[in-house]
């Protein structure tokens, strides 16, 4: 057995309440190590000095190095102690605790070094978000998915549909959203997420002049409104985009430091190195390096104060549902900590998208800050898997565990899974427009766990490299479609919608090279093969009976989506 | 080399930040693994896809199954990517990121995958108490103090220095330790923590039946304010027993419940199942399994309002220093979070030291709750070394060194390490009264990485078992106390003080079956042999400068405090 690869911990991903009486515990071992059984050894905490209960428990997953042993408690008294106990195929017994792998335990001195779950608090448990779990988002790039037809804004510097560039505006706007509810609802989309809105000169508007102006080129406040209000009527949520990390550099705010140094008012609002604002050496911190977007120091209580304001002021007046918080790693904890308690005092429902490329646990897993990230590290995955052809069945698997064990069970569910957006290439683009391996990818976060997203124009087949390309204007004429991915796309959302597949259990595996990714529940049994190898593999029909509606809708020549439905469930 | 005990994840105890620019990075890997080089390939955040620096990075400890590759790094960007590069015995090289394991790395898509500190925030760096460090603390037991010669309190049964049981109270009081601050002065402690003083029937005051009350059996308002005032004009700091967990069965909250049922006030109050209290079936949350201990529901916004109020009352009417906090382990990590930005509000210089036995990385490494625990995982480790024999010293060392590695480094540096404590038995009868043991353990919390704390009575010999014995009446006779043990516990906080060890350099290692504890900084050199092998075994003297005023106070026979100071430095 490898002692260096047997890990858990308390009150960790390893160790944690699903809900207000169950706990799930993750022991990880070396992958296929020798180990003949795993049994938790386990008591009420105040009573594990006297005696113990032994319960054998099993590997759930494996990715490339770890096996995982998981196992759902239910408790009786919420303070649960216990210790692995793990016998090896030479039939050694190992205790591993935290002293560390021994071969002797003496419960009666496990007070000092078992394991526990000190108390299941229901302030502390981190959920699934009830406002966001079975909807489909959907992202906007505001400046070009629809320009209504009254908008004469004569900053607007293309026509709809020409080339963009990274200085031009189309003229989508908010009424433009507006008007095109019903495409979206037609489409199955629940859940919106709009790039920023709040006044500003460019067209991404991620820099800011003023946050609570709403931006003249998009509309105005009645157009927020209304906007919110058809989304609603629509049972659809919206999510701003929070861009706090930076402002503009012609933020009154940041114009003021330039003009008054050390003297001004928000001189400390910023992270300026020396007494006076020099332009020319760039003292200043800034988002990337970016000399137009300064660093917003969100250390200091105003600014801090200021920007819970801001939020809450869209929350109050507009009813937002949720923020997608821009460059969230880079902001301290404790000011995520302060908008969630903020904002939850006001309105309950909400939800908090963190802008985290990478690893989040540490704002994701005490449940105080986010309740989910952009997911890119599935974007990578699937990029390596489907689009680039790096990954085999195995390695794809491998990740998508290891992806899954970052995070405590609950958060996997909030997971705004995504393919494209304004800051990677268009998932088709990435694909080389091969249409099959295009939907494969989708199909394959549309039946993973966590919340789908589809960027504007992915479902008709809009291509894009990298900024400015991935922002190019929807286009309206249907002919200008690719019909089939339209199809096709909406037919994974309908499935997603009408089988709650998040409410089913979930299970990947590799079969002949090929991916299998299994979702159930009562019976019901969806099926998501990716074949990516270069054997065609024959799947034999008397395992399939395809619902007749979705039949044309989920057959892919490169890997097929399976419902089957049990009689005796 | 083994891949699975490959461990590393940024924002987290293996990645941190140590001040405004200073980051600490730990990779683990297997002990003595087949690594010929381990290397940082880095740069800043938004420049690492175009191109990264090398730098070797070093083994700085073991423990019984890891190597840790400790190394701190000085930032100019705040915003620093980095992953690792591993090269073999055989000259195979591996890349470690956040994909796991590769052989290649491709570094314009590093921005997916590299681990990263993505920024350092005030707010958000864990530091290390300036108002503890190089203090010794001493607990206080407080109805076996000191008696001050007033107190004619009638519920006092027992007299002074007789047997003790659970429900024995001998007298002493607030007053007494007012009166004996010189006491305490003279020994060198210069921080003091007072198991609970709010009011209560037991003599341990542990089951609170009104908090805003000074326990009559232990004096009043003014005697508290006294203490507070004397303490700080004797640059002691003070720290209080917090214990909100659960309260007296006597609390007239608790009898209002008991008599309304559920239409108390302060039904919800309490963990209660069913509608009204049920004393025969016990039907409420306890502490342990003590009926007499009701446990609160600190989930419920009213009663951490409440128990917030009482820590401020305490803050801003006595001037407290501190809470040790009882059964921190079971409270909400939300309650713990808004109380210490509460009380920060108010006092800046506070400290939270938490009763948490086990790991309590979820308390400490966010810095938003504890500063510190009571330290009883390195109880154990010393008692399994040197009262128990169970260990050798490479085990030994092997624990200590797992111990530091739980947690961020600033937060070892403000560990409350104890060996003896109101709950467990006292650290000499554990040594079975073996001088030289009790000493060396002793030797070892004040060399070792922390503040260190005598329970009131080790410093003369004090003897001990489980509680109520572990409780005995201080012994105000000197022919009473082992002189020698005095005066080397002396000698030791002397020491800690004079050379202010918590600001030196610290390592552990084993020599000739010894361990060999070092601090130094700028050519002072202080090292702590410890011996308990068969063997004995010759320091020579040419390598050792005994300070004359010291000689006699650290010369023990199972080990030696050594002190060098070295000419050039």
């Amino acid at each position: 057995m490898e002692k260096s690869a047997l890990i858990h911990k308390s009150d960790s991903i390893y160790s944690f309440p699903l809900n207000e009486n169950e706990i799930e515990l993750r022991l990880l071992t070396k992958k296929d190590d020798d180990i003949l059984k795993v049994e938790l050894m386990y008591n009420d905490k105040y009573k594990f000095h006297e005696k113990v209960y032994l319960k054998e428990i099993y590997k759930k997953y494996s990715d490339a190095v770890y096996d995982y042993y998981i196992e759902i408690v239910k408790l009786k008294d919420l303070r649960f102690a216990y210790v692995f106990k793990i016998t090896t195929q030479d039939y050694k017994e190992y205790y591993f605790s935290e002293s560390g792998i021994t071969t002797q335990y003496d419960i009666t001195k496990g007070f000092y070094d078992f394991f526990q779950v000190s108390y299941i608090n229901e302030l502390d448990l981190v959920q699934k978000s009830s406002l966001i779990q079975n909807r489909v988002f959907y992202q906007i790039f505001v400046d070009r998915f629809y320009k209504s037809e009254d908008n004469k804004n004569s900053r607007i510097n293309i026509p709809w549909g020409a080339p963009v560039t990274q200085h031009s505006l189309a003229g989508g706007n908010l009424k433009g959203i507006c008007q095109k509810i019903n495409y979206l609802k037609d489409l199955g989309i629940d859940a919106l997420y709009l790039t920023p809105i709040f006044e500003s000169d460019s067209n991404h508007k991620y820099n800011i002049k003023d946050y609570f102006t709403i931006a003249k080129d998009f509309g105005n406040e009645e157009d927020l409104k209304a906007l919110v209000e058809e989304a609603h009527r629509n049972q659809m949520i919206i999510v701003l985009d929070g861009v706090f990390n930076h402002i503009s550099k012609d933020n009154e705010l940041f114009l003021d430091v330039m003009e008054k140094g050390r003297a001004s008012t928000y001189f400390h609002w910023f992270f300026i190195h020396g007494d006076d604002l020099d332009l020319k050496s760039n003292n200043y911190e800034r988002f990337a390096d970016d000399l137009g977007m300064p660093r917003l120091n969100l250390n200091h209580p105003e600014v801090e104060a200021y920007i819970i304001q801001v939020c809450l002021h869209y929350v109050e007046e507009y009813d937002i549902d949720g923020l997608r918080l821009d460059v969230s790693d880079e902001i301290p904890h404790r000011f995520w900590i302060r908008l969630k308690e903020k904002i939850l005092q006001r309105k309950k429902d909400f939800i908090f998208i963190g802008e985290n490329w990478h690893n989040a646990h540490s704002f994701l897993n005490s449940g105080y800050e986010f309740d989910s990230i952009m997911n890119y590290s599935i974007t990578k995955e699937v990029l390596n898997y489907v689009a680039w052809g790096n990954y085999t069945a195995f390695e794809f698997k491998n990740h998508i565990i290891s992806n899954l064990m970052r995070y405590k069970s609950n958060v996997n569910y909030n997971m705004f899974n995504l393919l494209s957006s304004h800051d990677v290439h268009r998932f088709y683009t990435e694909c080389k427009k091969d249409e099959d391996l295009f939907l494969l990818g989708y199909a394959f976060i549309f039946m993973h766990i966590g919340v789908p997203c589809i960027y504007y124009g992915d479902e008709i087949g809009l291509e894009g490299n990298y900024d400015p390309d991935n922002r190019r204007c929807f286009l309206w004429e249907e002919e200008q479609w690719n019909k089939r991915i339209h199809k096709k796309i909406k037919g994974l959302i309908s499935i997603h919608k009408k089988y709650r597949i998040n409410e089913m259990e979930y299970s990947i595996d590799v079969i002949h090279e090929m991916i299998c990714l299994t979702r159930q529940k009562m019976g019901r049994v969806l099926k998501l093969y990716m074949n990516l190898s270069e054997k065609s593999h024959f799947i034999k029909e008397t395992e399939i009976v395809l619902e007749n509606q979705y039949k044309d809708n989920i057959l892919y020549p490169k890997g097929f989506v399976i419902i089957r439905e049990e009689k005796n469930s």
